[in-house]
């Protein structure tokens, strides 16, 4: 078996190294547009060399690793190139568009749209790990368009790295990873940009942030290249949902101005239902 | 030596047991409001037993562990109630109005207002850690102030369990709390918020959390009652660098209404330098 890994990054990269333990006997080649990720890639032995997209005319599968905006732009010249056995995944975190990129595509049956809830706040080869995606869920949208023994082998071989199905509307999809993932992001980015321009002294942003500040700022360490693109994609959903942040961190500003404690306790007390929403995950 | 703990939560009961490893021979009390924080504590042996006010006329040292506004109405009475040989510290989230309220008192020197900056998203006296301090900053305010023999006592022991000191000036400390830990924290508190207001399935909540959501809510799992009182006693600063941070979100929100990526991607390469000051941290 031949697979392409477009895009070695941290989600490529795991591709690469989850597949390799499944399939040891797989080739392996990686693309992409930084050459300095592809000889991490071959250093660290996550592909056993670099080609070209001329090459996707003889793999069998297809990881697409790249940002969402790029991946929507070349999609069509992957199912192009590829032979009529082959299949391609992408892992996008919005997946509306790919899929209207592909819905007229005669070879739309050879694609999959994948997302794997998975990703630390790194990025590049050299951030993958094999069992990063052990434990998380791999969202499906639209799997009854897929030829069904290319489904049935991308079902066995994500369970077999530890992942659980979800099958999902690419609409659906777009609007809660939106709300839940995506929000996250912005409050993180903006977060840290409101504290750098406010606290100048840095030892203070080192010394205090164990208060707090480190893990909720985390996610602004996330590569702006992969985020601006996902922004982009998934605008409207994005925009409707950080309204309605805003409107509720003006509610709370105004509630704090007015001394309004006993609502804002309340309003806390609510939310602290998430600790038991979240002690589900654990458990799954 | 005779150690009296006021409030077994999280910090007391860490204190306690920090404490007890350091000093084996002690005796340490428990004075809590709730009746079952205090048999968790004995239970677990964090206390030795549990006390009321009036037995601080016996005691060496005084752990002040109780929401900041309660500490504040509270710390009077306690150092009418020590001996002159006693020492007492408290650990809350803001310094101002502590040390206003001890400004005037003839036992002033008897008390050091401190701020251990450690933690987690847990509370009562089950959360409790040995090595909670280890590593972390522990923050005096005006410590020239206090006695030199108890503040020498104090700095020593704090080492001792592995924290090293900063001392700031009270206002100073209020203004960087606000700005490193208050806002993340409502940060956190509003995302949850929101989210629980527009993702009705809590199903996709605990499926899509890993991207991104779980560790920026995380502070919203946080005690009610501690932080409205943080909240109440540092209002001024914390509605300044909450203006600040509605701000941000707002352009961020006209940029990406108005499609100007550029703008987008490089606030978000800008916020990125923080990878770089955390990464300090680390290393201390």
């Amino acid at each position: 078996m031949k697979i392409a890994i477009i895009g070695i990054g941290l989600i490529g990269g795991s591709f690469a190294k989850a597949l390799r333990h499944q399939f040891p006997e797989a080739k392996i080649l990686g693309i992409d547009s930084n050459p300095s990720h592809l000889e991490t890639a071959v250093a660290e032995q996550l592909i056993d060399e670099g080609a070209a997209l001329e090459d996707l005319s003889a793999v069998d599968r297809v990881v697409l690793s790249i940002p969402v905006k790029s991946s929507v732009s070349l999609i069509t010249e992957i199912l192009d190139r590829i032979p009529s056995r082959a299949l391609v995944w992408d892992v996008g975190s919005t997946k509306s568009s790919i899929c209207r990129a592909v819905s007229q595509h005669p070879k739309r049956d050879q694609f999959l749209a994948a997302h794997p809830i998975a990703g630390t706040e790194n990025s590049g080869p050299q951030a993958a790990q094999i069992d990063l995606f052990s434990g998380k869920p791999q969202i499906l949208c639209e799997a009854k368009k897929t030829r069904p023994e290319l489904l049935d082998w991308a079902k066995t071989t994500f369970r077999q790295m530890g992942m659980y199905l979800r099958f999902m509307d690419p609409e659906e999809h777009d609007k809660h990873m939106a709300y839940v993932s995506h929000l996250s992001h912005i409050s993180s980015f903006m977060l840290g940009k409101t504290v750098l321009e406010q606290e100048e002294d840095e030892q203070n942003i080192f010394d205090l942030a164990g208060s707090g500040f480190e893990s909720t700022v985390r996610l602004a360490k996330s590569s702006p290249d992969m985020w601006c693109s996902i922004f982009e994609d998934n605008q409207s959903h994005i925009l409707h949902i950080l309204n309605a942040y805003i409107a509720n961190l003006e509610h709370f500003r105004d509630l704090l101005q007015s001394q309004n404690y006993i609502d804002l306790h309340n309003q806390m007390k609510h939310t602290n239902q998430l600790k038991t929403i979240l002690n589900g995950i654990k458990t799954k």
